[in-house]
Parts: C-alpha cells; structure tokens; sequence
C-alpha cells in the first residue's frame, strides 16, 4: 500500500467540507454575509447530524491538494468553486487522476524486477486510456510479457470480481516467457476526485464524509507457500428489488453516488444464508470454522460493521481489522478490503490457519464474499 | 446480434454530420448567412477529403434518434446544438446509455430460459451502475446464479481480455446450482454518443464518420461440440513508444479520442512477429496453416485492413468478412470482432476445420490476437 500525498484528520476534513459547501452555495446564489453565515451555520449542523464523525474515521488521504485549501478561487484546484461551484467538470478530474495514478504505478514498481504475467488494474474512480497500467508496462519494456485488464466501475466489491478473474488466469497459466507466473491486482481509487458541494443533502455529505483516496498492489499465485492466504472459496450474489438503493454513475462534474439510507438493511436480509453458503462452498464447517474466523467486512460506513456484527453475532475481536482500517484511512472504496487483508496478515494474534471470510458491498445491490485460509 | 434502433446510410451520416458541425460552430461564434455558407463548404470539403466514404462504410447504426434529426433545438436530443454546441454534457449521455442497453438486454435475453454462470459485460463507451447487464439479471431472478463482470474502458479490442477472462472462468468451473455452464458475453458500444460536433480537425472528422454502435453477445463453455469455434491461443502486447498514438478518456462531453495518422504504420511494425508468435503459441505451422487461415481484422478504419493484407501477402478472400462488416456497419469499438466472427461462422465458404486468426487494436498502443478454429 502506498499513503496518497495529501492527508487531513477527520475533523479537518470536516470543516473543509462546510467550508466548500459554504463557498458553492454562495457563488450559486450569491449570498451576502448574513446569508452566508446563517448557511454555514445550517451546513455545519447538518454535517454534525449526519456526517461519519471522528470517533469512527481519524484520518482521510486525497490525491489533490485541494483537501489542504480553502482558497476558492485558486484555478488549479478541482474545486475552485468561486469558478465552479459543482466543482470542475470530468475532463479535468480525469485528468487529475490519470496523473496521480502514473505516478503512483510508476513508484510502485520502480524495484520490482520481473514482470507479471498478468495486471489487473481496478479502479471505479477514473478512466483514461491508455491507462497508467499500461504506461507502466509499456515504459518497464514488458509489453510483450505482461496482459493488462481493466477491472473497472464496479464499485466497492471490486477485489473480489478481481480475485476470480486472477483465479481464471492462474490456471490457464498462459504466462509469457520473461514473465513471473504471478497475478498483480492493483487498486487505484481517488474518490475525493468526486465531491460535488453544491449539493447539500444529506445522503451527499454521508458520502462526502466517509470516502478517501487508496492505492494498493498484491499478487495471486499457484505458489501455496510463504506468506499470505489460500483462496478457498469466491461468491457473489444480488440482492432482489434493490436496483435503486446504490448507484455510481459516470457525470457532468465526476461520479455521482447515491446511497438510501437503508442499505444497510437491505445487505442484512440474505447476509446469513450467504455466508452459510461460502462457508459451504469452502468445506468448512459453519458452526466451528465460523467461530474461529476473522472477518474483513468492507466498512461502507460504521453502521454496516455493526450491522453485520450483531447479525452474525461477532465479537469485536473478529472484526478489529476492518474497524481500524476505516478509523485510518476511511473507506477508500475497491482497495478498502486489500487493506484489511493486509492488516490481518500482519496481525500476529491471527494465527496462522485461521480463516478470514471477506464481504462487501456495491451497487446491484451486489453482495461479494471469499474465504481465505491464513497461511 | 441486434441492430440499434436508427440507422442511415453512410451518405446521409455524413450530411448530417456536416450540417452538426456547421450548427455547433454558428452556435459558438454566432455566424451570419454568409459566414454559415462559407463554414459549410469548407467542412463539405474536409468531410470529403478526410472521412470514411461510401465506397467502405454503407450504412452505421445509432441507439439515439439524433441522427435522424437536423432540428439542432431539440432539447430531447443530446446534439442539441443550439443550446450546447459540444452537445450535451457526460451525465446526459451515460443516462441515455444506461437506457438504451438496458433494453437491448431486456430484450436479448426475454428467451433465454437458464442463467448463465458469469456474464461479462462489455463497453468502452457508458459506465452507469447498477449495470444494464446487473439490471437484468436481477429482474430475472439470476442474482444468485450469474456472477457479473464489468469488462470497461478496453477500447476496441476488449472482446480479445473478454474471451481471456472468460476462459479463466470456465477453467475455474465455479457453476452456482441452477445455473448453466457457460460465460457469457455481451458488447454494448454506443459509440454515437460521443461526438463533439464544435471541433473540426481531420482527426476528428476520421472518427466521426467511422464509428457505430453495435450489440453482440456470444457464449463461452467447456463444450467442444456443435457450431462454435475452439480457442486455441490468445495473445497481447503493447508496442513500443505509442502511448499517445490513440487515446480514450472520460471527458465533459462524453468521452474524447485522438488518433494519430501513424496509428496503422506503428501498427505494422511488431504484426508479423506477433501472428508468427499466435501460430506457434497454438502448435500450428506458420506457413502452411497461415495459407488456409481466415483473418478477422477489426477495421479500426479501411487503411488497417489494407495495411494488413499487404503485410501479411493476405487475399482479399482472407478478409472478406472484416472488409463486410465495416462495409455494413461501420467500427462498432469492440463490438466489431465478434461481428466478425459471426460472419464467419455463418459462411459457408469457411470450411469446418479452418484457422480463424483474430487482430485488433486499441489504445496502449495494444495488439490483442486469437487463433481459433472453426469447428
């Protein structure tokens, strides 16, 4: 994992976020000190009500420095909402994004010396072809040995999308001589590229309160050995009539996300039968197994794990990583879970063996889970 | 395949496409009778000088009633050229992509009576979530059955990592109960949606008289029985040098392409190296079996085709069906290829037995192959 270049604490982030909604409402409107105030007032009460405060996400990174500034007027800033108040439009965030992401590809694999036979590029926060991937590979000289796939637009489960197709292409084992046998998923999501101020609901300051930017690489190998997991089962299913509660859809000014204020409880209906089912799937015993494992549930926001926790009937304790990880860097969509994962396989409490059934959430809604095997 | 809901001939399309160009520039610079008069005969000329004529391309397929329209007010059109010279912004176009492909989806499956193991969708030209493909599935009742894989942002030659992917899927063998064996794969390419009628460059004008929409779907199974081809290899590489040969990116009014001139030239270079390399990765002879072989080159524009055969020393009998289905339907992005292959299928000229070598092209600069044979 490699930390975006920019980072505020939540209650920073807080502030920028009344401040900018401040700013956008007023070059919309233009509003007089008065009316100016009156609605700061209006937006920070809201922002405390509704927002995912500091007891629960400590820090967010961004790509953009914009998070660091309130200087509204500042024309390099995607959010110069003096000029813009929706912010700049999806060129320039497009833009903004294919930069931070070559560079990031770029760095990450700087020391790494044999090309993959496969990179799997997952993102649902940008789209610029060529892709960074690909500038990469291309710049490496490993053009003819590494195939690139794009994974992209589906949302926060996309690791595990991204697991089964790294699955089908280890066992085809169509690897090009000069290349590793291996599989590379990376993970590049800048959803702070995707704010729009000028809109003041509540469901939008959910969301602009709780997703932050994430870059993450791993490998999948036929190689059992070493340290890492064992991928036991994958399974994915759609909620029924939920089409509506979760979408992301490509914009005038960047992604636009809408959220219901129950998906919470849409994702709990089917949750046990699900996780029954992989437990299944794995030949492990839902009862035992289960209560031995460890959980790594994508953090939507807070309400979610404790969802999933009292529906399961968890401890906090098969649940730290996936706590942490959103208290550290908030949901930082598709790359969220790999942050988990790599939090449990550092964690020395979880003992080798033990299983780690993974779950997330996006739009459909889709419903993703795995059980790994901890080596 | 179905065809989209509008189609003209390419000598229409090309007057329509003048006359969009002729409104979008009158909107932006307020033209007089004799400016307009005066701009129309220079773009009339450009179009005749730059663009994809009648003699290669009969007729191109549209998802949006626009091209059958020259009332440049409309505000139901997304070329409303009097209120937006560049037409309308990316929000406006995805939901009309949305719309469209969530019918054609409906529609394409209405008969289908088992759920496909894994559905990959793809499209280089709407991302909207949840998916067309997420939408029917669950409104069949398939969402515990068929796993969804967005396949996005590939370019044109994304069927060439759909067919990869997809193999990985049937080797992983993961069939939930109840549903069948196979991967399938649908394309939905609205390429119409993304033109920008105030830019005039040849380059511009190349594109715009060039691509199409199209609609495929295809299957991918384990069973090597009845009408159908064998996958005997697959293979991709970057070339050298080119990233910025041709590019994709999600923009204000919708998404922005560039095409060098060059394209076919830098094309050429690595080709022959690289179908010798498709030859031997599938155990075939290079020589003898190449004599017998069909091609399916995907007509990124008339001159690759041409480039193409006179690379390779190929027939013209070789690529008939590529030369056709640019002929009939103009470049369908990704869509195209398995136009193609259709054809193929469907001639009877193409004795069972024969190699089927595939090529296609997109933004990296990426050459993505195959070798099949007709069963």
């Amino acid at each position: 994992m490699t930390r975006p270049e920019y980072e505020t604490t939540q209650a920073e982030s807080l502030a920028w976020l009344a401040s900018a909604h401040v700013q956008a409402e007023s070059t919309l409107h233009t509003l007089d000190t008065d009316e100016r105030e009156g609605f700061q007032r209006r937006i920070e009460r809201l922002i405390e009500h509704c927002a995912c405060g500091e007891d629960r996400i400590a820090h967010r990174g961004a790509s953009l420095g914009d998070i660091e500034n309130t200087d509204w007027s500042s024309t390099d800033q995607i959010y110069d909402l003096e000029n813009h108040p929706h912010g700049k439009g999806t060129g320039a965030r497009t833009r903004l994004f294919a930069r931070a992401v070559k560079k990031y590809l770029r760095e990450e694999y700087i020391h790494e010396s044999r090309p993959p036979a496969d990179l799997i590029h997952v993102t649902c926060t940008g789209y610029a072809s060529p892709s960074a991937a690909q500038h990469m590979v291309e710049s490496r000289g490993w053009g003819a040995q590494t195939r690139i796939t794009h994974a992209y637009h589906m949302g926060c489960y996309a690791a595990i999308p991204a697991l089964r197709i790294a699955r089908g292409f280890v066992l085809a084992g169509d690897v090009m001589p000069g290349a590793a046998p291996r599989v590379d998923i990376v993970h590049t999501e800048l959803c702070s590229l995707h704010l729009d101020p000028s809109t003041h609901t509540p469901e939008q300051l959910v969301v602009q309160s709780l997703f932050a930017d994430g870059f993450i690489r791993y490998s999948v190998s036929a190689d059992a050995d070493g340290r890492g997991f064992d991928v036991l089962a994958l399974s994915e299913t759609i909620v029924p009539d939920s089409a509506d509660a979760m979408t992301w859809v490509v914009s005038d000014w960047g992604m636009q996300m809408s959220l219901a204020r129950d998906v919470p409880a849409r994702i709990a209906a089917p949750l046990r039968t699900f996780v029954h089912g992989l437990f299944e799937k794995a030949g492990l015993d839902p009862v035992a197994d289960f209560s031995e494992s460890v959980f790594a549930v994508h953090p939507g926001g807070p309400k979610i794990i404790d969802e999933v926790c009292q529906l399961l009937s968890l401890s906090d304790d098969q649940v730290t990583a996936s706590r942490t990880v959103l208290f550290d860097f908030g949901n930082m969509s598709s790359a969220t879970l790999p942050h988990i994962w790599m939090r449990i396989l550092d964690d020395a409490a979880v003992a080798s063996g033990t299983p780690v059934l993974s779950l997330a959430f996006g739009p459909g809604l889709t419903i993703c889970g795995s059980l790994f095997r901890k080596r």
